[in-house]
């Protein structure tokens, strides 16, 4: 089952072409991964990072089908397609709350870092097991 | 031959990690892009959109190689390896400019816009032919 | 009687110190304002946009007595202490929701502007009776 | 004798109104104060940092008398103007590099801060000294 959260579209958001500047794209996704985490692996992210772990992003692959505007909500879903060892893969579908339009996807592999060395660690087990419940 | 410039990573675009939070190095691309229009297409961005034309990014594909971290400059490497009639592929490369190191590429389809009317337009012929020089 | 809105302090807000990067408050503030327009004056601030008006800000006065760290949640408290012919003086009370810590405070003055013509104007009517409410 | 830097305004630092968000002006501000470290102080503040040491912001005043447009680039000048035992008021004047147009202006408290414990400190005696040069 999957997990999903509001991000209202900020005036500051938007670019002078009206539009959500991309970048705050994937700003969204990185609040939704933060709700996530939250409320469905049983430890919020600023608690992951005090114990020294994140998941930084290596990969992305996005589409963009339709623009977001000022005035928009965005209803993004987010959840793990696979889990691996040192990394997983998140998925993002943001969709314009009003009408359900999928304007944007997005596939993100993350990796488990220990944050302080700055290298690649297993993904704990317990995150392991709540990833494996969005991935059904 | 392809454009390049430097971008400094600032205080602002790094993350409690220490690293720079990737939606900024999308930032970093559309800043060097907007570099690209001024030196390499003889119309700067600004200008195109006074005309009433951008570029908006509908797909991004990027691989995060190595953190960059505050206090490293960027080198972003810019061309167009493919224009299309209404479409162009920008390549992004972004190396540390200290050691040369690519720590980041992407490749974002972006496609030529009325930002008035919000609808597809083709791409100006003269941009057309800068971005071509580009893709040598 | 003064409106309020929750904010999330997102992990992108956040500086290599672990603090809110300082001019986020301000986006914060904001996000806020935009609340205030859609609840408390009878028109959101994006349609209000597509009429044609804006409140840019023109002075800041702003006291950090606090920081906001990653994992925080704000509670932004706004009201309008003065509303003028063209302009208004919105206050931000930023709390720290948890324990309702005063960490930070400001006062801009924000004017009203035909976006289009990008001059002054007068306050709507109906807007300064909804600012004049948040002012007892 | 005061120092300064220019930065260019990004497509992504403007909103729908065409103006650059006034939070990304406070962005230009501390992307002068880190050339300033660099260039007039003897450390850069990625160094300084590492050392455990910053100077984040109490205290904010700020008039912005003309609005920044998207193809505008700052002058940002900026000098210490009180250098105080644990704190700095930093100046910051922004113009149109374009025609030197006075477009925004603000005081900032900046506080000499162990970011790891976050505490106040004693603004370190070197930089006291590089400070007073930029207040003569």
């Amino acid at each position: 089952m999957t997990f999903s959260t509001r991000v209202a579209v900020r005036f500051g958001d938007c670019d002078p072409a009206g539009l959500v500047y991309y970048p705050a794209l994937f700003h969204y996704c990185h609040a939704a991964m933060e709700e996530f985490f939250a409320v469905r692996c049983g430890i919020s992210y600023p608690q992951l990072l005090s114990e020294g772990i994140g998941f930084p992003t290596v990969s992305v692959s996005a589409e963009f089908s339709a623009p977001f505007v000022y005035g928009d909500e965005v209803e993004v879903e987010v959840w793990v397609s696979r889990a691996g060892r040192t990394s997983a893969v998140f998925e993002y579908r943001l969709r314009r709350a009003r009408d359900g339009r999928l304007c944007a996807s997005a596939t993100l592999v993350q990796v488990a870092m220990n944050i302080v060395e700055r290298r690649a660690v297993e993904v704990p087990a317990r995150l392991r097991r709540a990833f494996e419940l969005g991935a059904d």
